[in-house]
């Protein structure tokens, strides 16, 4: 990477991690492209699915107010207001409404993006990984030891039982062109953190996307989560990259980012990355008030050193 | 008025006909400021009332539009955009959701207005004529010569009976303090175009705005309608104004605009400008395919004859 002008960085996910990963990204002055999940089928997102089609925009909405412009909190802030109460408004988020007005006067969720990005001055460019919504599908193991097959993304990130693989319907569908091509002129792809089977790993599922992050030139990092959620409950770390290895076969990583609070196991995590052909870097990215998030200048810090720019 | 400044201008109303005064009074290079009915109880509007309280949007939004940049066209085609279908957003507009939106956030529809005009690039203001949602009802007049009253601007606006008088409730509600200011600092006042009874006359049943609209400085110039509608169905234009004056007995106007094909008797017409103080100016305004809409040139080429800036 040049001197002359900052990196060219994808990220990958969707919802509260890809919004993290995003603003460390532009604390160190980069304008990333995000690329995001289109397979959420709960909440605001899911309800404008079923009353009008179209690829669900929760997940977009939180990527382009991550990279929006900081001197116009109002326009993020509208973005992310929800209506109150119980009745047809009300949970709706304002920005998810926006974005299917302008994909409905556009034509599409691309240019309805670019227009939004615009209005909210972002530093950066927010995709869609397809070009239509998908679903999510996993086999959960119960308690038992039977497994299922569970469907759709909400009910998958808030199973009581053990995720083993996650599958999306279609399972051919193309990639969006726009993002396969950020991704092969990307100098640094992140991926993570994120729900790890709802968020991470689908970008893998889809075949285009896939082969172009594994082919990619670019540095691949991968950034773990600080704490352990519905889907991957009671799961090692090592686990969650033995289940991106199981998704994504073909993948190797240049970096595995870890807070060093969830290494508990400097040996065996370190052997994992290196079974994706990567070293562990560990560094304090968590908050520091205990809550398992990641700090944004924390983080920042950490992929400034392991993306060289620093 | 000097030469160094476009004139200060207010125009009021609600709706259609208010664009057409608007987008009218743009083509001159004037900045207007809209004072705005909010009485709205039907459509999107209605519902958002219903849902949420606040003053209904739906009348704002169209004042925003008609003085929004016209170099962003898809911003003010958001604005303008209704979901389809009949689920729980269709019939929606989206700029009637922004502004609910932002005026959750911000505290009042006063400030939501402001940033909403900045983010559409708006060459003007717009105001609410009150700082509450209002209702109208009318004493209205049915075949048998039966007088009732009817409540509702949406019952009163498509009413098949004869409107007499139209009250808003509550009779006292302040009006909104910088529509007043902006009425006393005025060069002139635009009345109409637009529904006489629901978004003509409200106005001048604040108590503070009538009382600022009567002893304001400015020349007041009233713009006729090119046709009757359900509320005003088969009453001559001069009952027009006499309605005003009925609903405004203080109010004194320099000019009565109107188009020459809704002047059938020219001397009975001239006769209630007079009484209303001022004179008949006869001008071609309406659009040349027969309906009946103002032609923005046409009516911006008027207005600059009686505003005295050509």
């Amino acid at each position: 990477m040049g001197a002359e002008r900052p990196p060219r960085v994808v990220a990958f996910g969707g919802g509260h991690g890809l919004f993290a990963s995003l603003k460390a990204l532009c604390l160190l002055g980069i304008e990333p492209t995000a690329v995001v999940t289109v397979a959420d089928d709960g909440g605001s997102s899911g309800r404008l699915r079923r009353e009008f089609g179209g690829i669900p925009p929760g997940d977009l909405r939180q990527a382009l107010v991550a990279l929006a412009d900081p001197a116009d909190p109002v326009s993020a802030a509208l973005f992310q207001h929800r209506f109150p109460g119980g009745g047809e408004l009300g949970g709706h988020a304002v920005g998810n409404l926006v974005l299917a007005g302008l994909a409905d006067i556009l034509g599409g969720t691309i240019p309805a993006l670019e227009h939004a990005a615009r209005a909210l001055g972002c530093r950066g460019r927010v995709l869609p990984m397809a070009s239509q919504p998908l679903d999510i599908e996993a086999d959960v193991a119960g308690a038992l030891g039977n497994v299922v097959t569970i469907h759709g993304q909400h009910a998958v990130a808030s199973t009581k039982g053990r995720v083993q693989r996650v599958r999306l319907t279609p399972s051919d569908a193309p990639a969006c062109a726009e993002a396969v091509e950020a991704v092969s002129l990307a100098d640094a792809l992140v991926l993570g953190p994120g729900s790890w089977f709802t968020s991470v790993l689908p970008h893998f599922l889809v075949p285009e996307l896939a082969d172009a992050i594994v082919s990619a030139p670019a540095r691949r990092i991968l950034v773990l989560n600080l704490s352990t959620d519905d889907e991957t409950r009671g799961m090692p770390f090592e686990d969650h990259l033995h289940a991106l290895a199981d998704h994504a076969p073909a993948l190797k990583v240049d970096v595995v980012l870890a807070d060093p609070h969830i290494v508990r196991d400097h040996t065996g995590l370190s052997r994992a990355a290196e079974s994706l052909g990567g070293r562990l870097v560990v560094a304090p990215v968590a908050a520091s008030d205990g809550t398992p998030r990641h700090d944004q200048k924390a983080l920042s810090a950490a992929l400034r050193t392991v993306l060289g720019t620093g």
